[in-house]
C-alpha cells in the first residue's frame, strides 16, 4: 500500500502512521519528497482494514497495490475454471445457454417452455420460484410449488435447473431442487447469504448488482470462495447509469475486464439489461463477441400474460431463430454455442 | 396509465392492449392523433404488473399517473408521521441525534462513547453488532455479545438503541435488544427482510440504497408499511455517482423531495456519505438546512483503532463542538436540536 | 403532451394551463379522474418550450408524446441514410474503418501510419490537428501544419480525411483540408459550432458526449440537420458511469437503440471508450455484433512516444491482425468489413 | 508518480519504463516486492503526458502524487482569493447574490426584475443574451440587443452584470457589456474558449459541467489561470446521476471539498440543479450551510411566460421572502448575506 500525505504532514503524523502499520505487522518505507511525503507499507496489505487511512485528515491519497480479493483472482489461478454440472461444462470452449421464463407460473407452462428451449439448444433451465419485486403488491413467486415444477421439467427434459435463492432461511429448500443456485443482483452484497451459499458446495450464479463495480463483484465472489466453493459463475446484467433509453446499461467491457482479472466463467443476461425484447439479440451477439462464456435468456410461451418481465421475454420460436444466428457469431469467435 | 403507441401501430395492436387492460378490470380510452395513438387506462393502474407494456415492441412510452406506493405517500396521509420511542419524538420540531460507533467493539468503548454522546445531546445510541463488510476477511461484528453491550449502555445512559439487522434469521435476536431496527443500504431491496421487519411492529430506520432512486426507497418503505408498520424513518446516506472526490454523493435534494412525497420522517447519515471526517459537519449542517428530521453521526473514542469506518468517525469532543454549531443552524430553520 | 396535475389542483390551475396551451395554438383535453386530473395537449407539442410545465408546482408529471427531434428521426425518413464520400459509402452493407493516430505529430509518422492502415483495409484516415486536452500544459496539436500533413497523406494513400473542429473560428481552415468534419464529445452541445457545421454542407462525425443521453445526441444532430445538412455520422465512444475499471463505459445498447430511432449511420470508437489497448478488439467485435456501421480505431507506429492517447493506440501490425479477426464477425452478421 | 506493474512484468518491461521516465528528466526508484514490482518516478511528474502509463499492458495501476493543477490549488496560495468587482467582494465574509432572469427577453422586464432584486439585496445582475438550448427550434437569446438591455439595467440599478459567453467569436462583444463573464456548464471543457477568457482579464464565473469531476473543474480553472487570470469564481449547479426525481443532483459536498483544494470562491446555482421552484430555497439554504460564497438565483416577473427556465424561476416577491430566511442561515454560519 502506498500512502501519500498532505503537504503539511508533520513528523508526528508520519510516526503515527508507522505505528499503525507496525501494529499489524507491516513495515513502513518513508520517502520525503520536495512536495509530498510518501509512505510505502511493506508486507501483506490485506491485513489492513479497508479505508483505514483514506479518511485521515493528513492523508491525501492511498493506493492499494494488491487486489483485495485473492482466491478468485488470475494471480491465484492462471487457468480458466471450468464447472461441470451433470456433464455440461461452463467456462470451456462451448458457450452455454440458460433459458426459461422469468417466473415459474405453473407446471404446464414450465414443461412447454422447457421442452421448447431444450429443442433449441439450451443447456440449462432457468425460472424463478422466489421473486424479488419492487412492489409488495406484485406476484412474489410460487415458492416450493415452483421449485417442484422446475424439478419435474428437469425430469422431462434432462436440463439441469438454475434458480434464485433470496433468503438464507430457504437455503435447504432451494438446494433440494436446484442444480445451480442463483444469487440475484439485489443480493450481491447480502454477505450472510453469500457465506451460506459458499458452505453449500453447489455451483452458484452470482449476478452483478445494478450499481456494483467489477471489484465489488469479485469481492462478493471471494465471500463464496473463502468458504471453499470456487464453482462460481459471474453474470453481467446491466448497470445503472444516467441513460434512460434502456432499463440498464449493459456493461460490455465487463467481459474482457473480468476475464483478465479472474479465472471464473462469466455469462451475460441481456434480457434484464435491455428490458425490451428487441434488444435481446443484439446484446446477446455483442456479449459473445466480447468473450462471454454463456447467455441467460428469458423465454415465455405467452409474454403478454407473463406474471413478470413479459416485455423482455422471447417467444420460443423467436428464441430458436436467434440461436441459429448467434451460432454464426460464436463460430466467428472460434467457439460453439 | 397513459400508453403511447409507435407510429406503425395497427388496429389489432390497439385491440390487444385494450384486451389486456380489460383483463384486469380497467377500461381503455383510445385517442388517435395525427402522429401517434394514445391509450389511457382508466381505473386502478396499480393492478397492472410493473413493466407490462414498457417492453412491447408496439409501445413507445408509458406514463404511470399514480405513484406505485400508497400507504407511505402524502396523498394517503397529509400530516407528518411522528414516531415516539420511549418518549422521544422523531419527525417533530426537534431534530434528533443518533450517535455512536460504527461497530460495537467492546463493552468499555460502548459505555465510554455512550456516556459522552448522551452528555452532548444525542437522543439515541447507534452501533453495529452485525456488520456488512465488502471483504470476507474483515471484522464482521460481535453479534449477540455486541447487542448485549448496546443494551448495557442503554441501561447506563437512558439512550434507546438503534442497530442493524442483516439477516432474517437474526430477527428475534436483534429485536430482543434493539429499540429501533436499522435496515442497511445494501439490504434496502432485501424484500423478504422488509416483510419480516414490517410484521415486527418496532420502529425501523430504512437506509437508502447506494444506487436506489427516491421512488425505490419509497417502494421499500411500502413493503414495511403493507405489513401494518408505519413507524419508518427514511435515511439518506449518499448515492453512487461518477464523482470520486467523495465516497458517495450526498443527495441533499432528497430531503425536500421526500418531505413532499411522504409523511415519514427523513434523517441524514453524513458520516457514510462523506467517508471523511472533515466533511461530516458541513454535510450535517446542509442536511438541517434542507429539512432533515435527524442526524446519524459516527463517534468513536479512538478512530485510528476503530475496527470499521474509523476515518469518518468523530472523536467525542469534536462531536460536542459540532453539535453546538449545528444548534445555531437548527434555530435558523425554526427548529431545535 | 400529457400533463398530470397534483391531487390538489384547482379549477383555476387547470384554466391557467389551458390558457398557456391556447396561447401557442394547442387545444387542451381535460380528464378529471378520481385521483388525478390529466390534461392532453392536442396539436404540435414541439411549439411548446422545453420544461415549460415540468417545474410548475401544480404539475406532477409531463409526458412528451413526440420526440423533440424530427429531421433525424426514423419517422421522418424510413430508409437508412447512406453517405457517399469520394465513392466510399457510410451506412451501407460494408462496415467502414476510420484509422490513424490520435494526434498528428509530424509528416513522416502520418505518412507511415496512413500507408499502413490503407494496406490493412481502412477506408478513412483519422488524426487530430486541434486537440482538446484537460491540461493546459499538454500538447494542443499542430493546427494548420497538422492539417497539411493529413492532406499530404491523403494524396499518397487515397484515404479521405476525418479531423476534429474545436472552435468556430477555425471552420474555414479545417474545411479546406478535411473530407469529414469531426465534432468531439466535449463539443456535442456546443450549439453554435453545430449550427456552423450544419451550414457547411460537409459530412460530419458527431461524437456522443461523455454524459449525453441518446436523446440529447439526436437533438444535437437535429441542430446540424436543421441547417440543411443530413450527412451526419453518429459515434458512440463510451459514457461516464460509476465504474472505474474502464475509462468510460462503452454503451453497446446505443447501436440497436439509435438504429431504431434514427436513419443516420452509427459508428463506434472503442479506443476512447476503453482507454486501454487490450480492450479495443473485444469492444470493436461487440460493436459489429450489435449493429455498428463503422469503427474508428487509433493506430500509432510508436505508442510509447505518442503525444496523446498512446496507451489506447494499436501498432499497425496489431491493427492488421485485428481486422482479419473482425472480418469474420462482420460476415457472421451478414456484412463486410 | 507511483507505477504498479503486473505480476508478470519482466526486467525488459521495467527498463522500458525507466527509459520513458528518464526521457523527460525524471528518475526511477524500483522496488521489487514479493507479489508486485513498483516504480516511483522522482521529479516533476507534471512533465509526464496524462495517461501515458495507464494503458500499457504491463502496468496495473498508476497513482499520481501531485494534483495536475497548480495555480488554482491551495498548495500554491494558502489564503482565499477575494475578487473585487466595482467595490463588491466575492469570496469574503459576505455571501453574494447574483439574481435575474434566465434569458434577457426585453428591456422592460430586465429593468423591472433588476430594480426588484436590487431592492431585495442582490449584489449582481444575471441574465443570458446568448442561450445554449438543446433544441434548435427554441429561443436562442436576444444577443447584442440583450447585452444592451443588461447594460441599461446596470445604469439604473448599479448592479454589475454577469452574462454568458458561448462562442469565442463573441468575446469582444460580450466583454464590452459584461462585468463578469460566465462560462456555462456545457462549455466547461471548451478549452479554446477558456484560453481566450483567460487572456481577457475580467472576472469569470466557471460553471461545473453536468458530468465533470471536481478535478476536471479545477483543471478547467487552471486553463484560465495559466493565461494570467486568477479572478475565477467556481459554480456548482448539479451533476448528472441515475436519480430522476430532480433534474440534476446538487453536489453539496462540492463546497467543502473545493474550499479545501482551491483558494478560489465557490458559489451555488440551486435553480439549475433543481429544475423546480419549490427546491430552490432548501438547496440555497443547504449551500450556505455547506460553505458557499454566493448564490445565483433565477428570478422572473412572469415565470409562466418566460422564454426559458420559467419553472425554476422565483417571482420577485418570493425571492425577497427567501432572502430574509436565508439571512438567518448565513448568520448561523457566522457570515452575512
Amino acid at each position: 500500500m502506498i500512502i501519500v500525505l498532505r503537504a503539511n504532514a508533520s513528523d508526528g503524523d508520519i510516526r503515527r502512521i508507522e505505528d499503525i502499520l507496525q501494529g499489524v505487522g507491516l513495515s513502513a518505507h518513508v520517502s520525503r519528497g520536495v512536495e509530498r511525503t510518501i509512505i510505502g507499507a511493506i508486507g501483506d496489505e490485506r491485513k489492513l482494514l479497508p479505508d483505514l487511512f483514506e479518511g485521515l485528515p493528513i492523508v491525501e491519497k492511498v493506493l492499494r497495490v494488491l487486489s483485495p480479493y485473492k482466491l478468485v483472482s488470475r494471480d491465484f489461478q492462471k487457468e480458466d475454471t471450468v464447472i461441470n454440472v451433470n456433464g455440461k461444462k461452463i467456462g470451456g470452449k462451448t458457450i452455454v445457454l440458460f433459458a426459461g421464463p422469468c417466473s415459474v407460473e405453473g407446471k404446464e407452462m414450465m414443461v412447454e417452455i422447457g421442452k421448447s428451449v431444450a429443442g433449441s439448444g439450451a443447456a440449462f433451465l432457468r425460472g424463478g420460484a422466489f421473486k424479488p419485486r419492487t412492489s409488495p403488491y406484485a406476484f412474489q413467486g410460487l415458492r416450493e410449488e415452483g421449485l417442484k415444477f422446475l424439478a419435474e421439467t428437469r425430469e422431462l427434459t434432462g436440463l439441469p435447473v438454475a434458480t434464485e435463492l433470496m433468503d438464507s432461511r430457504d437455503i435447504d429448500l432451494v438446494a433440494r431442487y436446484a442444480d445451480i443456485i442463483q444469487i440475484g443482483a439485489r443480493n450481491m452484497q447480502n454477505f450472510r447469504l453469500l457465506t451460506e451459499v459458499g458452505k453449500l458446495g453447489k455451483p452458484v450464479i452470482l449476478k452483478r448488482g445494478m450499481s456494483a463495480t467489477i471489484q465489488e463483484l469479485l469481492m462478493s465472489a471471494e465471500y463464496i470462495a473463502s468458504e471453499g466453493n470456487l464453482e462460481i459463475i459471474l453474470c453481467e446484467r446491466g448497470i445503472r447509469t444516467f441513460e434512460t433509453a434502456t432499463r440498464n446499461t449493459f456493461d460490455i467491457s465487463a467481459f474482457p475486464v473480468l476475464k483478465s482479472l479472474t479465472h471464473l466463467p462469466v455469462i451475460a443476461d441481456p434480457s434484464h439489461a435491455a428490458g425490451n425484447v428487441s434488444l435481446v439479440e443484439p446484446l446477446a451477439a455483442a456479449a459473445i463477441a466480447a468473450g462471454a462464456d454463456g447467455l441467460m435468456i428469458e423465454v415465455h410461451n405467452c409474454p403478454e400474460k407473463a406474471l413478470s418481465d413479459g416485455p423482455q421475454s422471447l417467444r420460443p420460436e423467436a428464441f430458436e431463430g436467434m440461436i441459429a444466428r448467434l451460432q454464426k457469431v460464436a463460430e466467428a469467435m472460434g467457439r460453439t454455442l
